[in-house]
């Protein structure tokens, strides 16, 4: 299907969005009305710069408060609405996009809707355009997609369609189920956006939390399938709000935009491979970090892969400890770059860039026996974001690693706020977070309270009695958690144990043990984490201005 | 009255929050539970550390989901209880609250609530120790304030009574009337929050965007007047939970709270004086900025004070232009420093500085005659505010200079979003903005066209003509408005003529007519004014780049 997006769903002047979007592969754009009267370029002249783009122009928007009105209106909306056909001939634009009417002027009777949009499309008509009317989830009168139809139905003109807006029928909850009851050439249109599930007023809503398919959490598969089912042969076209999108590099939100149509859209993108495992974790790494994971039981023999159980970590050349890369396993490593690659992902053999830098390489399922020791495996990997690319890493690690997304959390920090996503497909777990500047790599075991015995104490992060004067008022536990410095979260699926290293660098160890069905990752418990690495870094960094650099 | 804020309000470990918030010259504090349980100090290092601050533990908060459960759970809650109860001992913390039940266990029973909350201030009372219950907005039985003091009523005990929220009371819209119900004594505890008003969901609204009184649109006044009628002599104690505060400077956040609170239960402050007009505006100048002010029709005797009507501006220095003081006319003016001083506004003579660093200095009302010219006064000055002093510098206009909020407004910008809220007491207006560099003057003229007619267009920002042909399609506007630049707005009340100068420096300046009662600022037009600004800056960059200067 052809790929379009409205020019407000990026930052920049008209002829800069433009630009970012024909360098991302658009076929067609939407012309966003403030956008252009911002613009110093001439309606004509913005038709010539995206001719000259190689860009159709789809649809221009909106067209605001016209029908239901009583005559005095209804005479100066057509005569508003004469001035914009005029100018979308200039444009050359021949789809207008009629939003239902939000005013208080507005009557509440389809009939005179439906007869004034008749009087529209007519004029319309004249100029060779053509009408979507769409129903605005918060319209005064018309605020459901087949309301808009019916009214498109009442007042039968050929230059009147609707246009659908995957946000205002989701974010309302209405039945995506009657699009199939809609003649494909009655859809003139078909805008997409996806949304975090906020419970907010709706307007807001969707003017500041609007997101790309596959960074929310609405099925936009399912609507898409109905409006293809419906015989609908136009553009998928993204047109979304969004207060980050605004601010952030539009030739990378616009590449990010066409990542999000091309997972939903393409036929030609090859299926999702599905990890089956981490192959390994890679770090740069000093001599403190390789004492550390020599500390936790892993062993090497040529001093860069280190194993334990499952868990494989390869550290590599001396610098400050970061977290560069990972190896996901999979039944068909080339298929996984392939996937990647057709949707945008960069590529060198068998590993791509995500696009917080990490890199990941596929590789084929690990046959060697496991090496013995407490550890069994990587059980998450945790991730930093720049906060104005949370959702497109979201998309990215969902499209592109078949990694289903849970509901972003927000976590306190002794000075600040954490923000933090999960994405799985067990027992492949990544964790995306924004607003620290540590990664951390958390190692399962079967028996936590053994393995923190063999630990060296010094390793280990501090965590304050008061955290366990807490738990012994609210469980009955085992003392030696208090001893050992393990913390403990419990869901209604079973139980979890898990401990935290010291930081080097910009990387820790968490050690964890899941007992019986436990889903999560003990984020109750991360600002109790947070504020102990906080204090722990506060006081090195005490220590290194002293000149008396402690232990460790 | 007592002053108090929840340590939740602020940045940073238990220890600095204490620090600041004793800095501040807060009399208590309540201890939020997650920042003990984070702290690596013991209950009882708390208790002398506070001890040594000076600071009273007023609360000890929150105690979750206690009352109204079946037996077994009782029981658990119970024990759980009796280990808060031990702590608050070691505390030194003689009053705990506890929130209204949330939990899907609770059963709606008022007589079971009443029973079990009775059993556990029998308990608490063997420790000294009373019991505070608060209605949550959001609780699954008990929502209501004036349903938990039915239920404290009904228990009958004399370590039970309730605490009242603020933010929980009006939230939901309930009547504040009903505060005068309760007897004084049975009112244990008061907090202290307002907020924007947000179409959300309450829980959300409440965690992430309280704020200090008189930052937000709630009538506090109002609230604590009722509180203090029905005999409450405890604290007037904060708690707002903010996105912003949490990562803010914690001395500078805990100095704001106590503004707060000394605007609101202060009888000791100076009266408000509502300021008359603007004195004076101050700039640091160059040669292109005193060209300008030229061209604009002031005159000057001695080239630093450049009059025009009752318009005056101060040019100082040179360098980069930029705005530095405004003066404000007011009856008292000794007073108003006096009311600035005691609301912790640094001053020096008759002159104190905002949270932004613009210097304001209070005057007598200027006598001379106006200067002839087209421009008659100053409209309107905005200024530049940092994103994390937004609420700050809302409240210090509010209180210390008595200009009355309007709603914040988001303005979409090319390449973000500006933030805007004025703040007046007509004839003086001031307008906080957030997310541009740039600050202006707005002159008042009473023939805008007939002013602009003798400016040199080169000074002028050129709007685009796709901005008239809109304005063409929804009004019959006088042809000459497009000729010279000026941008239209109207409201209920009237009309809107306003043009812009190009920005020298960080300044531009705003022409601007009232017709009417018009009472806007013309925001609709700023999307269009905002991306001609950034282009023209663009322009002037790439000029730069090729060492091509333009003119201006």
């Amino acid at each position: 299907m052809r790929t379009s997006i409205a020019t407000v769903s990026i930052s920049g002047t008209l002829a800069e969005k433009l630009t970012a979007i024909a360098a991302a592969g658009f076929d067609g754009v939407e012309i966003f009305e403030n956008d252009l009267l911002a613009s110093p370029m001439s309606p004509s002249e913005v038709r010539l710069r995206a001719a000259d783009l190689g860009l159709t122009i789809e649809l221009y928007q909106p067209f605001r408060d016209f029908e239901a009105v009583p005559p005095d209106l209804l005479a100066a909306n057509l005569r508003r609405a004469g001035h914009k056909f005029r100018l979308m001939e200039r444009l050359g634009a021949n789809l207008l996009l009629v939003c239902s009417n939000v005013s208080p002027a507005a009557i509440a009777s389809d009939e005179l809707a439906a007869d004034q949009l008749r009087q529209l499309a007519s004029l319309a008509g004249e100029h060779g355009i053509r009408i979507a009317y769409e129903a605005l989830a918060w319209g005064r009168h018309v605020d459901d997609y087949l309301h808009s139809w019916r009214i498109v139905q009442q007042a039968d003109h050929p230059a009147l369609g609707v246009c659908l807006d995957s946000f205002h029928i989701l974010s309302r909850g209405s039945d995506p189920i009657g699009i199939e009851a809609i003649p494909g050439e009655k859809i003139f249109f078909l805008q997409l956006a996806d949304a975090p599930l906020l419970a907010m007023d709706v307007l807001q809503w969707s003017r500041h939390y609007r997101c790309f398919p596959g960074q929310g959490m609405f099925d936009l598969p399912d609507l898409v399938a109905r409006v293809v089912r419906a015989g609908y042969t136009g553009p998928l076209s993204l047109e979304v709000f969004n207060d980050v999108f605004r601010q952030a590099d539009a030739g990378r939100t616009a590449r990010d935009g066409m990542r999000s149509l091309i997972a939903l859209g393409d036929s030609s993108v090859p299926p999702q491979v599905v990890p089956t495992g981490f192959a390994f974790a890679e770090l740069t790494a000093d001599d403190r970090l390789r004492d550390l994971v020599r500390s936790l039981g892993f062993v090497s023999t040529d001093g860069q892969l280190w194993e334990q159980g499952d868990a494989r970590l390869v550290l590599r050349g001396n610098g400050d400890p970061a977290l560069t890369a990972i190896g996901l396993e999979g039944p068909d490593p080339e298929e996984s770059v392939r996937r990647a690659e057709s949707l945008l992902a960069p590529s060198e053999q068998n590993t791509i860039t995500a696009p917080d830098g990490t890199r990941i390489t596929f590789c084929r399922p690990h046959e060697a026996p496991p090496i013995s020791g407490n550890i069994t495996r990587i059980d998450h990997v945790a991730l930093t974001q720049p906060w104005h690319h949370y959702d497109e890493a979201a998309l990215f690690y969902r499209t592109v690693l078949a990694l289903g997304p849970q509901q972003s959390l927000d976590v306190p920090d002794p000075y600040g706020l954490l923000r933090s996503r999960a994405m799985h497909a067990s027992p492949v777990r990544i964790v995306l977070n924004v607003g620290v500047r540590w990664q951390h790599i958390a190692l399962a075991c079967d028996d936590l309270l053994a393995t923190a015995r063999t630990l060296p104490p010094d390793l280990l992060l501090s965590i304050p009695p008061n955290y366990y004067d807490d738990l012994d008022a609210r469980y009955d536990l085992d003392p030696e958690l208090r001893a050992l410095g393990i913390m403990y979260d419990r869901d209604d699926h079973g139980e979890f144990l898990h401990l935290y290293t010291i930081t080097v660098g910009r990387v820790f160890f968490e050690l964890v043990q899941r007992i019986g069905g436990y889903r999560g990752y003990g984020a109750v418990n991360a600002p109790v984490r947070l504020a102990a690495q906080h204090a722990r870094e506060a006081q090195h960094a005490q220590h290194a201005r002293e000149g008396n650099a402690p232990a460790q």
